[in-house]
């Protein structure tokens, strides 16, 4: 089996060595050819031209900075027939279904990757890649692309699932960091340690976590009536932190924003609702 | 022993039946006086005013809305004299400190305790409570205060730390929510139920808490350097996340939020440093 990667960055680099390291004959490619020295090294082969590289493998797999350059190298590779490309391009759902039909017009089969990790976790048994598009090359390719995390798992043949899915991870993870860094210039203002807060806040952390199946099915459902948490009792705690924030000289705009938020929904009549019932205003797109 | 607990709405009625529950002889007060009604058939004591349910126990526990109400009803006491006054209202720390004086004034002793669940959870093994104040009177009370939550932990003589502790992870909490349902909100209009997504997400948000300690460390030390992951690596992702919400139609308020932010961070010369920069940035406070 051989495999051509195309694109040497941080996270390519890592991919071609996972491939390198599970004994697949690996064929690289790079706009600045000097990025493959360390893995031609480690007996990677260097390919002049995108087409040499492409000539090389069935599986194409590509990982470059955005799909505007994914369209520009596809492009230059002249014929993809009888190829498997296999993009694991950061970028939206509408850009990766956009490449799937170009790839498909180049006479190749299409699979887009959503990497759920950072680079030195590639090839780990518990890392986490999304794989959505033509199910037949995913299931031919499977083995070999298993190299690059453990957790690989096919969405559907929806080429937009992964990065949409690879999104919504994102969206939920800087909603965390954020709230949790605001957190921590409160936590420091007053000298506390924020390991020590988080040490205490374990456990908390942990029944958030467990709290959201219970707010997925909410929202699936479109139904958000609950007996206790409802919104109305979050709106006084959420103006104790804007106090509290401001007391401290901390910034406010989060925890203001929350504010406008829940706010905003209770003056809508929906006071006793669950707080899941903000996704219907993320809905509603209000002017911005 | 004897528990006095002033203000019955949904929670105060909570811990009043943990207290039943638990054996104490236990003296109901609030200001609609009907509400005690369910409590006094099960074996509470309903007192007529402040100063008569104080003057039954050593061990006053106050939960109503907001430290303004806490302050007028404690004014109403009269004397206070060797009381234990356990505050369980929300609100900021600097109010639970303002209260430690006036109740100290009265000549009682003051804890102030931040309850970390819903009132259902009240009296169950794993839920949290965070107090601080007076060690010797919550000494004193511990076990009784115990029948309220398995995990209750005292936090220090600093009667502001529990509400700080309880923000701390409010504010943690609200960003995960809302960077949660904004995510909903994006699936949901593909028609991806978020149940279905958040099977899936499982292994990447178990990540996500295991990532805190070595934020929070970064933040203790000021120290943010970090060879993968880097806050110039988001910049890209958020962007694809803004447009992702625009090309959905749903509101992208919340995602530029944090792009401008990143973006900030970034453009300040900090895009090799971790996501967790941004303390310093909610630290600054501009203008808002």
């Amino acid at each position: 089996m051989t495999v051509t990667v195309l694109g040497l960055g941080e996270m390519g680099s890592a991919l071609a060595a996972a491939f390198l390291a599970g004994g697949q004959r690996t064929t690289v490619w790079n706009r600045t050819a000097g990025k493959a020295d360390a893995l031609v090294a480690e007996g990677a082969v260097r390919a002049g031209s995108v087409a040499e590289a492409v000539a090389e493998s069935d599986l194409v797999v590509v990982n470059v900075k955005g799909n505007d350059a994914v369209r520009a190298i596809l492009a230059s590779a002249g014929s993809l027939d009888g190829r498997v490309v296999v993009n694991l391009t950061d970028g939206t759902s509408g850009e990766a279904r956009d490449l799937a039909a170009r790839v498909s017009d180049q006479g190749a089969a299409y699979v887009h990757g959503q990497i759920m990790t950072i680079a030195p976790a590639i090839g780990h048994a518990d890392s986490v890649v999304f794989y959505g598009g033509d199910s037949a090359a995913y299931e031919r390719h499977r083995e070999v692309l298993s190299l690059l995390g453990g957790r690989g798992a096919y969405l559907g043949d929806d080429a937009g699932t992964p990065a949409l899915f690879g999104l919504a991870m994102n969206d939920t993870m800087w909603g965390t960091l954020n709230g949790f860094l605001h957190a921590a210039a409160l936590l420091s203002s007053e000298g506390v340690e924020v390991k020590r807060f988080l040490e205490h806040a374990t456990a908390s952390l942990s029944g958030l976590l467990g709290y959201l199946p219970s707010l997925a099915e909410e929202v699936d459902r479109g139904e958000y009536a609950v007996p206790f948490g409802a919104l109305k009792h979050h709106l006084p705690a959420v103006a104790d932190l804007v106090r509290e924030s401001r007391d401290r000289g901390i910034d406010d705009e989060f925890p203001s924003y929350t504010l406008r938020l829940v706010r905003a929904v209770v003056e809508d009549g929906h006071g006793d609702d669950s707080y899941s019932r903000l996704v219907e205003r993320f809905r509603s797109s209000p002017a911005s």
